[in-house]
């Protein structure tokens, strides 16, 4: 009896968890959270055309999902403008990332990314061998300009870039993003990672164009359509682009349910525009709350506000570690110099004013505890 | 602008479909099938408590699911007397197969199955680059000795084997996959696909030993649970093969519902010793519907009985199409000597009763056709 040696890669890989859960915090605290405002799901929930359409559909699981997508990839492709053969669903963006990796990355290739960017893109990236080239923020953005200049420079397969960007909230308007897409270097794979489009000012998001092969547009019902559960996001492309996942996606992974649910969400567009003004108007509130506390909120385009504590990292963990002991589940990024910030998601009135209730204690006993270790 | 070159082992697959489903074939023909038949689903559908259970979570999927899975783990661990970390939950064995190819067969090297079994485990074999060696069927069982001899000759890093198999519905006992797995060659990892243990008799299941490495046990909540479209799969196997999977899963892949959904049919044992009789009548009545119309059923221990049409693969071919024609979805096994044989899911009378009114018709019609170019 001998252990199986497994590949090179991931025998060398170290173990990675992008993202620990709250119920796993949940159950190292022994007490649940109060506000759950780490994860940018959203609190204000689907569509209730699209919870009915799921619960009716609980009875009809002993079948498997279409795993040709085919209804919801038709009503994608019309809301989208584009081809049902332009569109492919997958588990979550993530999943599509992962995918998307493996197609295009040789063992050994350059990716390139922002430097405290996606951790799950990175997972991927590791996972394939391929190697992570990341470059800084710059004023709390992605640097386009950064970016291309080291694909060249690292003759890089792949580009990833999110718009508006996660953890900073930050986004480009769409003839920057088009700027980025006419200079892409040939060949390269442009990862627009787009989880927080619908969220974004109209300005930002540039239209989708599946004439080029070179662009991949990620999105995701995780995020305003509040199917974070559910598991379903989709890639927008070039039809041979698309087609190349079919050779590696697993055909039958999407839940039935979520297949329905989002489909149901995506007709009630009236809903997500009450949606998307709910979540407009808690980043309004997020962002009052920090500033009566004398902190400093980022302009945001996502379903999130980031908020710099106003100074390094070490008490901005100490901020969020109170958060996190007074029953708030938040996050925060963990790169310098966005460590500097707390990020707390959209949530209903009730959920923020938990936030609210707590976060000038946590202000307090990080500071004491920041001066008494310094 | 240029196309993004694709990595070499993408490159070189050509687009492989596992399996069509259904709903494919009912948009091809314009019209519903009337019996379910092909998938191996099962139609008597999941525990009740499991259908409350999705449906009151349906209002809950604004949240990811708890990418630990714990609840569902720990209760798992309880079920077959191991603990948590000898458990892993995936998008289906789908996922889970994908997964451990990945991180155990190098590209180029070898993995071992029977020709004819599983497509999907090929299809991922395939995308990893790996080289498959394909054992052929003996009797109709999966030949054991010639796998391990397959296994010894060609250094093979992977040996699939599933018992109860799929197509065919054969099994060893307990004790020939004992032997097997003494025999296995240092190092070569046994992926023991057991989709259809449920409904084996229990003297083919040998217990579960998570000391050995070399061994994984996969199992699903798809077939005997009546929880194909929830997509939820799992492995059973030593700590350390297990944690290996952290490093190249989806950890935000499983749909919150579909978990829940699993949970409480897990819990709900005497639904599933209730669904697991109503198979094995299904069983006998597809082999008496057979037989009174001069085919011979093959012993099955799976939710299916596959059926010997007494001819060739074209005679079989025959027999299917028409009763697809005629309404019922069916498969069959795609490799000779296998493909002689229709494979029929267990379901309810209504279902059964389709399928009974229409062979006799679909047989005739074969036979005629077969006659005709003959």
């Amino acid at each position: 009896m001998k252990r199986p040696p497994l590949t090179r890669i991931i025998r060398e890989l170290s173990k990675l968890v992008p993202f620990v859960g709250p119920e796993a915090q949940e159950r190292a605290r022994g007490r649940p959270f109060k506000a759950r405002l780490g994860a940018n799901e959203s609190l204000f929930g689907p569509s209730p055309a699209s919870i009915r359409a799921m619960a009716a559909a609980a009875a009809d699981t002993w079948m498997y999902a279409d795993p040709e997508s085919q209804e919801l990839r038709d009503a994608l492709a019309r809301h989208h403008g584009v081809r049902a053969d332009n569109v492919v669903i997958g588990e979550g963006i993530d999943g599509l990332l992962g995918l998307a990796v493996r197609a295009a990355a040789e063992p050994g290739a350059a990716v390139v990314t922002s430097d405290g960017a996606y951790p799950t893109f990175n997972f991927h990236v590791a996972a394939q061998g391929a190697r992570l080239v990341k470059v800084p923020f710059r004023d709390d953005k992605e640097d386009l300009g950064a970016l291309l200049d080291a694909t060249r420079r690292h003759d890089a397969s792949i580009l990833y870039v999110s718009n508006p960007d996660n953890p900073m909230g930050s986004w480009w308007e769409a003839d920057d993003i088009l700027g980025l897409i006419a200079e892409l270097p040939d060949g390269v794979l442009l990862l627009l990672d787009e989880a927080y489009c619908d969220t974004a000012p109209p300005s930002a998001i540039p239209p989708i164009d599946v004439s080029n092969p070179q662009v991949l547009r990620l999105r995701t019902f995780s995020k305003a359509y509040g199917l974070a559960g559910a598991r379903i996001g989709y890639a927008v492309g070039d039809a041979e682009l698309i087609a190349v996942f079919d050779k590696v996606r697993n055909h039958y992974g999407i839940n039935r349910s979520g297949q329905i649910g989002a489909l149901a969400a995506l007709i009630d567009q009236p809903y997500l525009t009450q949606a998307v003004g709910k979540i407009g108007r808690a980043r309004d509130r997020i962002a009052a709350i920090a500033r009566s506390n004398g902190l400093c909120p980022l302009p945001s385009a996502a379903n999130f506000v980031t908020i710099d504590c106003g100074a390094d990292g070490a008490f901005a963990r100490a901020v969020l570690d109170e958060l996190l002991a007074q029953d708030v589940f938040a996050r925060k990024p963990g790169v310098a110099p966005l460590d500097r910030c707390i990020r707390i998601s959209c949530g209903r009135n009730e959920d923020l004013a938990v936030f609210e209730s707590v976060l000038p204690a946590a202000l307090s006993a990080a500071r004491e505890k920041v001066h008494r270790n310094s």
